[in-house]
């Protein structure tokens, strides 16, 4: 007995494997190696299970991990934008708007049009709950550089300035996340691995 | 101003990042490269979220998630157990629970205590949540190595009956995914990437 709406999840399931092959800037802690989309998008799932006590406003969890774990699913079209890009805007492009609707639309419809709905949510940045999950999509980078000498910041020449006005969107989602990401930027300066 | 929780959680985010270096014997999807825990456990997620209308049971999605995202987390210190390993038990050993103790106990310890049982639920196997998210964890392969042209089966000489063994606990949690499943090893027998 054939199960069309099984099978149109199935071959999602195989094309979303193509997230594990894009490779973002930063690097693992404490190591060399590039971290892919789907290392991260784990990661932060991770982290939204762990800090939820801190996000500064009560937030559904399990659309907070919606989010987290489908945000970079577009980047399978559009590829990783860095965050530092002087040239290309991080998101929110034409490019990743038709890479949702390929790929989510491989689903069964109400299904495809839950998660675009999540992915446009998490994008726009305003509920309580893109902003937590926006919050874990800063901090994890800022962990990771900081174990990594400066990492991307060293190797982009990325300033103090522009590193502070990004992390700073932690503080929509958590006042006591930011309280700490920011003393951990003051230290990174202090140390010498991002220049003022 | 100090936050003790916060920087427990905080080390326990970093201890994980060891996840993304434990190799499985799978490999991705039409692919030559391993898979790791990290990627994996997402790609779980990922298939929680898309396939959990076909559960047997109703389901708490948000625990069958949990349980996905952590499951091989106690593999930073045990390693992974190929599934068909004749010389030691997949799960459930010793060294196994001492791992859960030493990473989850990481956390501050209600959050401890709760990973720990949630992990411990997984690994029985006996809620509508445990069946469930364990059908997703022998699913996957399947799906991978029906890709690889029978990938670890041929690999390491798996024969069809013990294949059928341990996929059949798919049923448990979905009879929907299993008639799928089933389908697919035994085609996997009449193509020739799976031997009677």
């Amino acid at each position: 007995m054939l199960n069309e709406r099984l099978l149109k999840q199935i071959e999602f399931i195989k094309e979303i494997d193509n997230v594990k092959y894009i490779q973002r800037k930063t690097k693992l802690f404490n190591s060399d190696r590039n971290e892919n989309d789907a290392e991260h998008s784990w990661h932060l799932a991770l982290m939204v299970l762990v800090l939820t006590e801190h996000s500064n406003q009560p937030i559904d969890v399990l659309k907070v991990l919606k989010m987290v774990l489908i945000h970079d699913i577009v980047e399978i079209d559009a590829r990783d934008t860095f965050i530092y890009d002087t040239q290309k805007s991080h998101s929110n492009t034409e490019e990743e708007r038709l890479a949702a609707n390929r790929i989510f639309g491989m689903l069964p419809k109400e299904q495809a049009d839950e998660f675009i709905a999540i992915w446009e949510e998490f994008e726009a940045g305003e509920t309580h709950e893109a902003k937590f999950a926006r919050a874990m999509d800063r901090l994890a980078p800022l962990l990771q550089n900081t174990s990594n000498n400066g990492g991307t910041w060293q190797e982009f020449g990325v300033k103090y300035s522009k590193v502070y006005e990004k992390k700073s969107v932690i503080k929509e989602g958590s006042d006591t996340i930011w309280n700490f990401a920011e003393g951990l930027i003051n230290e990174s300066v202090e140390i010498g691995i991002l220049k003022k």
